[in-house]
Formats: C-alpha cells, structure tokens, sequence
C-alpha cells in the first residue's frame, strides 16, 4: 500500500487544494487530534460521499486542553492513523507542529457565546476557545468545501456550527453519528485511558442516556430522568458523574420535557483516567 | 454619473466577487463605517492600485461602540457617500443592515490581545473586539485578495494585521497613509463634531505629536517629551488628553527611546464633541 501523501504547512495544503479547486473537484475536511478510530473513519466516508477529495487532519491542539488535562499523555500515533486514513480512501493528510499553528506572538482567540456555556464549558473552561479558534484556523489554511465532525462531540459540533454562522466562514458543517461498540459505548481515544474493569462499567453511560430518552419520549419529566441516571450511574460504578442534562438539539437551551422539537440528552462523566461523554437523540 | 452599483447582503456580494474572480480580476474591499472624506477615497484609489476592482462597505458596526459612545450620532450619509465612492473609481457598494450582519442569536466574538491593550484600547473596552469580529467577517463575507485600512487609526491596523496572521486569514492587509488638513489636522468622520473654535485648537495634536517625534530623533527620552506634549496640549485649549505614548512600530511595545528600530507616537484628545486621535512615525 502507497503511504498517506502528508503535508505538515500550511502553504502546501493550500497548495493542493488550489490545484484540486481548478480541476472542479470537491473538497472536505476532517479536523482530528489523531489516535483515529473507526468514528473518525466514519467521518472520512461521510465526506468522500459528499466530495471528490478528503483532507484529514491530525493536531492535539494544545490550547483546548486545560493545564490539569491530558495534553502531554494525548495518544500520538501518526503511522498507524496516516495508514487508517489511506485505507478509507482520505486523499491527504495535513499534520502541522504547534510552531506552525501558532507561531510566535500568537494573540487571537475566537470566543462562542450561548453553546459553549454549561456542560462540558462548565467543566473545561476556555476549551471550546481554543476548538473554535483551532477550528477557524484549519478552515481558513484549508478553505475546504465542507468540514465534517462527530456528533459525539455534540456541544463541540453545536459551537462550530455557530461560529461558521456568526463568522460567515463559507464552509458547510457536517455533523456524522457517533459509532458504537457492540454494547453500546461510544468510540473515543480517550477509551483507550480505561482499564478492564472500567471498561466493563463504561457502557451504562450509553443505557443510561436511552432510559433517560426513553423516558422523555414516554413524557416523563427530564429533570427526575436525568437524577435517576445520575444514581444509575455511580450504582454501576462511575465515582462521578460531571452533568446528565436534556437540552434543544438545535440551540442547547435547557428542556424540561419532549414537546415534539428534538432534544439531545447529554452526559459526561469520569471513570479512572478517562472523561467519556456521551449523547443521544429525542425526535 | 450613473450611480453607484449598491448591494445589502452577503450573498449579491459574493456573487459580484464571484463573478470577477472567475475572469482573474484582483478584488481589494475598504471597510469604512460611512460619512467617508478624502482619506477613505486614498484607500480606494491604493485599492485601485492593487487590484482591478474595489469593493466599499459602508456599516456603522454597533459591536465597537461602547454605551457611552456616538453610535447613534454616527454620521449616516450613504447618498453622498456613493457619489463620492463613484467618483473615485469604486466598483461596488457593499452596505449591510445589522440585522443582515447580526442576526437573531449571533453569539461568536474574535479577541486579539496584546496589541489591543492599552491606548485606545484602555478607554474603549470591548472596542477592539468589536472591530477584530466585523472585519473577519467582512474579509469572510467578501473573500477579497487585499483589504485597505487608514493608518490614523493604528492601533486598529495592528489589531487586524495581528488577526489575519493568526487566524490565516487569506488576505493581505494594507495600511494608508494619513491624509491631513492644510494645517495638520488628520481627516476624521468626526471632526465635523467640532465647533469653530475647536476647530481652530485641533491641529495642535499634530503638531505635539511631530514634536515628540523630532525629540526622539533628537535623542530625548519618551516619557519627557509625552509629559510635555500632554501638557502643551491642555494648554493649547484641549480639556483632556486621554493618552500620548511612543510605541514600537511593529508590535505597540512600549518604548523609551529612538535605537534605530521604527516607533509611532500614538495620542488620543478629548474636544468638545470629539475624541480625536492621530500618529506619526518615527523611522
């Protein structure tokens, strides 16, 4: 198999993309922090559907990470992705240093109002600073014509499609459904961070946030729902659980109830070294 | 003289630079928030320059106004601001509504630090954030090859040079020199706040800031040649000075002396109505 074609500028991705736009083709992005899964595979084929060239990226972006997070133990793997990557047909694949990113007196950060607040913005702050500013910045190196991102990351995607609004960034969102284990829990490189015990225990974040939809479906209040997965969860052995909370799908505003606009019901919580999130949708 | 070619929303726009990017035509915009004199037509003739067409926006951005400020007052003129714009060669009249700019739920802001702090930056809070987000989407909303900004406002220069470098915005940014009155006074949409009698006090801020700069070249120390502007100023009629620094050319670092490397002094003067800024270089 020929190696992924990788480019580590700015001025080369720019470069060939330029060269692909004059031939009339498509081009899609697919921002990664690498440590690549089929979740991100996912992402790859959404875009090849919907493009004629995939461009992936692989950069652990130092300033979403929060000083107590796991930036330095951020699982870097760029063979073994790049050999994901030209398996699923990517076209390219763009790794940049951080020196490239942000060169010296780097002093512009992109902020999101409203979407951005609460959940994981609660509990990580200025980290989805640091994914819009990311984001801004690899949409204006690449100029793709779509960008795509799991809706695993479900406040993540809502922040993006935000700021490509609010910025009037030409770029289409994408957001692809988050790929499952057999049992349900939701693919992450964090999940790697588990050990076997934890890894048993992970997936009644998943049953827990069905019940939770369930429930709302069935017309049972949120707020009991989402207290009763909560106790679920640390009964299943979670030591904590950071938020279980039902909001709009489309804005994030809190919801109390299914009243026919879907809902997304979204959880973080901590099990051994790793932070696993999950959501599900009500429609 | 047929009037000015005129669009209001982000769409017509990029259809027009859509159309004269594909016959290889060089576009430049000039954001100006209105009531234009003759230094914003030097941006459009510098524009003309460059490129073969140049786009004008004219909007009054709410977002880099502070409670306190003349936003309201703002001269608004956009009749005889495109007959002026047309006369100067200009191609097109972008002038959005704020809705068309802000809608419903708009919640993304661009800070950039550093070289926004201090001097204006200081009395205006939020200013600079205000000016950092409507040009990334004007430069967004129009995809121009260059965009033009006067340098009376140089701090603003910085800020937005800073920006596009950070955010690789694929633009080139262009400073223009002031254009003064017969007697100094740099053009400025908000002299006409001026009475007569400020009128006549006004050209003293040019002519305290080239004092300044011939003591730099001179070899006298900063902070003795502001003290001293600052207070010929008062004395020259002007209520306050709100500042008079000497800064380093390329990063607004504070300086205490000319050593060869380009500085600017940057002051900003309460008058009447009017707050009034002006520069000069010290190369």
């Amino acid at each position: 198999m020929t190696a992924l074609d990788t480019v580590r500028t700015k001025a080369e991705l720019r470069d060939r993309v330029r060269r692909w736009r004059n031939e009339g083709e498509r081009v899609a992005l697919v921002p990664t922090m690498g440590a690549l899964h089929r979740g991100h595979l996912a992402l790859v084929e959404a875009g090849l559907k919907r493009a004629d060239k995939v461009v992936a990226s692989i950069f652990v972006n130092p300033i979403q990470f929060g000083p107590n997070e796991d930036f330095a133990k951020y699982p870097r793997q760029e063979a073994a992705d790049a050999a994901l990557l030209a398996k699923a047909g990517c076209s390219l694949l763009y790794a940049p240093t951080v020196a490239e990113m942000y060169p010296d007196g780097f002093a512009t950060t992109v902020t999101v109002r409203g979407v951005s607040e609460g959940l994981c913005g609660a509990a990580r702050p200025g980290h989805f600073d640091g994914v819009a500013t990311v984001v801004s910045k690899l949409m204006a190196q690449c100029q793709p014509d779509l960008a795509l991102f799991g809706e695993k990351d479900f406040q993540q995607l809502k922040v993006i499609e935000r700021m490509v609004l609010d910025l009037d960034i030409p770029v289409e969102v994408v957001g692809v459904p988050i790929v499952r284990e057999e049992d349900g829990l939701a693919l992450s490189s964090r999940n790697r961070y588990l050990t076997p015990a934890e890894r048993a225990v992970a997936p009644a974040l998943y049953r827990q946030l069905r019940r939770v939809a369930d429930g709302l479906t069935a017309g049972t209040a949120a707020a009991e729902l989402c207290a009763s997965a909560g106790a679920e969860l640390v009964g299943a052995g979670f030591p904590s659980v950071d938020y279980c909370e039902v909001r709009d799908a489309a804005t994030l505003a809190p919801a109390t109830r299914f009243d026919g606009r879907p809902l997304r019901v979204i959880a973080a919580a901590r099990l051994g070294g790793a932070r696993l999130i999950d959501n599900v949708a009500v429609e």
